[in-house]
């Protein structure tokens, strides 16, 4: 393929410990240091969300206080509702992710609100956003349940050009199309890049895969092929335990690396850092984690 | 994409037990039943090869007495020299599958000839398959370490073509290619694919990938893609601890079959069924495998 440059979105802190035992501040904060040091340019800090309904978030304002030192690095925050939009541009964020499910059944158990409800709030949000106190900050919509949803089965792609084409209209910054339970495969991921492709015009395009069925980097580098230029992915493979049925990882950093790079993409993330940083990452959340660079290493093993 | 069939060739009971502990042949059989009850057509059965040197494989021409119980499976078997052909054809085997590998110090050390010296071997093999009593027996010249060598670092994709082209004019039925040690990646197997398939007319062309560095189904699928139309994988994923450092398993059968029909491809295989034998795969080995749908399953689940 043509020489492509892949922006890695590194979302470990917020995706990947998202569903673990909250782990303290320190330990994020040597997480966050170690994956500074990949030379990563985008990282997804946390989430303004309920601290009930995820408690591993609730230090995302204490968090924030901490990104300053960071300056080579945009830091995006993942908002549920406008009053989550509020609280991330108050903590001084200035990348907003905003999540919108294809799906009702999704959406509802999800935020609480239809998925049309929730598209019709992109208004509002991109408004919270684009007037931030300073600089203004950047909306990315996130269609959620792009391809499946664990509720309804698969999701008509119909369904996410329109979310897409809302999400224009209404001022989104950059889209992107998130393979929530990690059901989706190369075939269909190329199909609906496609399709969403046609009706963002410039606008950037992202991906978020899991690698449930072990499908997600093979989907990730389709993705790419297909015209998308931005990855999410999280060091080691943080997001699920590998051992549970039903496991959900994130897509491991590394290994995406590996992968593209290899296959001729330039990415702004070192492949050395990026394993040292997964081993940060499992030390942090204390167990075993799936990305297969852990265990290989990057390096050709004579027998 | 186009819809297109892949001939999925199930290797679980050669190259995933081939490092394994050796395991007692009503084990294989037992396994061998699972993996006939999927639909597959095409097995690798076993290998003649040194019993000193792969003591697994030891019982391969007992095993050989019951594969016709199978009569709608081709069986094949793999081996190293004109010797080894000349018992698998004995053994009754109609599908030898010889391997070349593309650099003078694996081959070396695999099997105690240069790259050219087991190349000048295909004339003979060739003459031994199809002069196999009773019906000729077809070859698969297998190019190993085809994209890297452990010993000699990347492969020039030159000196694959020239063994391609080789095993073309000494008479070969197939060719395939393979990642011997794991470390290939969808952009090179796209172009190592496109190149061979100039070279090689009608014959079909497989694809054998190991998942060490996560990238092995994301492989198979761009092979797919360039006009690859066999592939080679093991239940569970087969031939390798998914703990230990270097891990070496083949791609997971269930886990391509989910993503290549989930993609628009058909295959022979079952996906319930291929989950299933992959469970007997797991306890005949007496360890856990990296499959994903292992642990995932092929449904999709509620939170």
């Amino acid at each position: 393929m043509t020489q492509t440059h892949v922006t890695i979105r590194e979302v470990g802190l917020r995706d990947g410990l998202q569903i673990e035992t909250p782990i303290p501040l320190s330990a994020k904060l040597e997480l966050l240091a170690a994956v500074a040091a990949t030379g990563v340019r985008e990282v997804e800090a946390t989430a303004f969300v309920s601290p009930t309904k995820v408690p591993s978030m609730a230090d995302a304002a204490e968090l924030a206080t901490h990104l300053h030192n960071y300056a080579d690095i945009e830091f995006s925050a993942l908002v549920a509702s406008p009053n989550g939009a509020k609280r991330a541009v108050a903590a001084g964020l200035r990348s907003i992710e905003y999540v919108v499910a294809a799906d009702d059944a999704f959406s509802t158990a999800n935020v609480g609100r239809t998925s049309a409800e929730a598209t019709a709030q992109i208004d509002e949000i991109v408004t919270i956003a684009h007037a931030a106190p300073g600089s203004p900050a950047t909306v990315e919509v996130i269609i959620a349940t792009a391809w499946d949803s664990p509720f309804e089965g698969p999701t008509p792609p119909r369904r996410v050009v329109e979310i897409a084409a809302a999400a224009r209209d209404r001022g989104a910054d950059r889209i992107s199309i998130a393979d929530t339970i990690g059901t989706t495969t190369p075939g269909r991921v190329t199909a609906l890049s496609a399709q969403v492709l046609e009706v963002i015009g410039d606008l950037p395009l992202g991906a978020h895969f899991h690698n449930t069925r072990g499908a997600g980097l093979a989907s990730a580098y389709a993705a790419v092929t297909a015209g998308v230029t931005r990855l999410d992915a999280a060091v080691g493979g943080l997001g699920g335990c590998p051992f549970a049925p039903g496991a959900t990882g994130n897509i491991a950093t590394e290994d995406l690396v590996y992968l593209l790079t290899d296959s001729g993409c330039t990415v702004d993330v070192d492949l050395q850092a990026a394993i040292a940083a997964a081993e940060v990452a499992r030390s942090a959340v204390g167990h075993d984690l799936p990305g297969a660079l852990l265990r290989a290493g990057d390096r050709i093993r004579s027998r």
